[in-house]
């Protein structure tokens, strides 16, 4: 079903002990690589790069089929086939007859970049609770130095969607000239107190479990029931509740829907329960709650150093960046009215840009599921800066 | 403050082992007092009575001021002012000068009437996981025994918000000779997804706290961090969010805001865990669980052994009553949308109904705060029914 056919996840080695990768908490790494993925191929004068950032349980693995991954065990069939493959590959939104796409997983992830549950070569044990705190603009400045590893000076274009449009406009305002055109796809521009809430709900539910061990969990089992709960919280927000019934409907209540006092009894439930359960198998926890602690923490201005939001877009605006903005109209992970905050911030600092609601019974899933809501106006814009820039 | 002054918890016994209750799960219990209080005072007909459901963890105290409670652990400092204080009085919403109105724990509760925290007169244990499953029509059928017991037959109205709602509209379908006029406010009639959904994470918040132990905690400590939690969840949707940020700004970061690996670091996160906090030492695990349960499955039909909709709301229409429903325009915990569900319901059966949405900065939290934007209906309507009772 994929154009792009088998794919491989390679490593960039982005610090050494020489050169230690320096977090915005202080905290350092002196062993530091990247997972990434490639698709298309680069042009001669390297101009035809597009970086997209991957969602909050995402992967570097956005198109084709990657059967291996990074080789570690949260890489499950669930991970094989590209997040993204509905929009990348031959005459796709992100045409790789045309562009050169680069996906990396997040520093501290879990599928393959340095994380908490890899081995810490200084003590010969797992990092786990001892791995730096990580915010967005540390994502985006390691994902930066893979572009010096690939000798890209200047991409195309970011694309970010939702919890990646966060490292997208972090990319466009704190590196304004190493990107033409910015895609921030149902995302934020400032964490609301909703996000804030919800994000505390999941991080305490892992630390609750007991089995989490403040994050010394990797020789005595992970937190698995906590880190289900986080992703039924957080699932709900993913996918239109409509859409969890009409889902719901086909699942069979499970026998092992039964906890020591309740019994489920109805297939939302069951359906809720075999989410976050099936999550479980693919994800650690301590990169959860880091990408979590990034999320409630998120403040483009402070991360980016600016004095204010005008100040920081005022920087799209001298490097003379264009914004294509996407709203999902039934979203309740990312709410409309966030990306309509970015746009009115784009407005005040004279950024040009594009804002576009699509309609849509999915939810915020929508940007997963229907290319043909986003494909066209992506691939105009990308002609358009593809042809500005090689004026 | 109150109008009221200082009230006294009573106790009725409406089960005993030569007459047990028997619960719809098919389960009963030898032993069962209702906890209750009375204001105003009972005409000699025995016409002004208006029964009033408590939400979720509220209890039989409504107004005035009652330092004593139940004389239980979980009566805090907190459950010493009336939860309706600003309803119930000379002259306001519930006129205890001209009706008698009566308020009583669920059965189950931890407020006085027989709960899963009670001795077992059986055993000389408490009753922990062995306390029944209750459903909607159990508390209205113990309450009805209440009334049994206050010799009354017939109300002149029942009052129920949010999740007192419930209970209200089941009261009214399966006791139609029974009361007059229906008074549901911010409630539902069917449980949506997202009850569902939200409910089953404060289930399981508790459930996968070791310290919950199956429901058997009363030796060794309770469940805490999982109520805790439970009732955080559930708070966000009480709460409008702009009000979570103003009550958040004037709170301070706690120290002890810190878990094992994850600090707090903002105002909405320190009152959210404040809220959760608070909420532990007022509150029994076992009988929030069964208050989630009844609620999950509740549903009007089955629990008044009707056909269907029609078939239900046709009995309030035979017996001449009234309905007054409410809604409130930013309710995230019961939303607009499940009152006007109620209210097709109403027409399609020709029940005679008002229907009005209050306009509130408050969300949900507004039935509980704002007594002039339900008050004069409320009078209007309970002086009509009284009016007519007389004819």
């Amino acid at each position: 079903m994929s154009d792009i056919g088998t794919v491989e996840t390679r490593f960039a080695t982005i610090a050494t002990p020489e050169a230690p990768f320096v977090f915005r908490s202080g905290e350092t790494l002196e062993h530091l690589r990247i997972a990434y993925e490639t698709y298309g191929e680069l042009n001669a004068d390297r101009s035809n790069a597009i970086l997209l950032f991957h969602a909050f349980s995402g992967s570097q693995h956005a198109a084709g089929v990657n059967p291996e991954g990074p080789g570690n065990a949260f890489w499950t069939p669930e991970c094989v086939p590209g997040w993204w493959d509905l929009y990348i590959g031959p005459g796709k939104a992100l045409d790789t007859d045309l562009y050169y796409v680069i996906c990396a997983n997040y520093v501290g992830g879990c599928y393959g970049s340095t994380g908490p549950a890899d081995i810490n070569p200084a003590t010969g044990e797992r990092y786990g609770s001892s791995f730096p705190h990580i915010t967005v603009s540390d994502i985006v400045r390691s994902q930066a130095m893979l572009l010096d590893h690939l000798g890209i000076d200047q991409l195309l274009a970011v694309v970010g969607p939702s919890t990646g449009g966060l490292s997208a406009v972090t990319f466009a305002t704190t590196l304004p000239e190493r990107v033409r055109l910015v895609i921030p796809i149902a995302t934020g521009v400032k964490t609301t107190v909703l996000n804030r809430i919800i994000l505390l709900e999941q991080i305490l539910a892992i630390e609750n479990d007991p089995c989490f061990r403040a994050g010394e969990y990797y020789g005595s089992g992970p937190p698995e029931t906590g880190l289900g709960l986080a992703r039924m919280i957080s699932h709900k927000t993913f996918v239109h509740l409509d859409a969890i019934e009409r889902r719901a409907s086909k699942d069979v209540i499970q026998p092992e829907d039964r906890f020591s006092w309740y019994q489920a009894h109805d297939h939302v439930e069951s359906y809720m329960l075999h989410q976050g359960k099936k999550f479980t198998d693919r994800f650690d926890a301590n990169t959860y709650l880091r990408i979590c602690e990034a999320w409630s923490r998120y403040d483009p201005v402070r991360e980016g150093g600016a004095e204010d939001e005008l100040d920081l877009f005022g920087r799209s605006r001298e490097a003379g960046q264009q914004y294509l903005v996407f709203s999902i109209d039934e979203d309740y992970c990312f709410y409309p009215e966030e990306q309509a905050a970015l746009v009115d911030l784009l407005k005040q600092a004279s950024v040009p840009h594009l804002f576009l609601t699509v309609h849509s019974e999915k939810g915020h899933d929508s940007f997963l599921l229907e290319p043909e809501l986003y494909t066209p106006h992506i691939q105009v814009m990308l002609r358009n800066a593809s042809e500005s820039a090689a004026v």
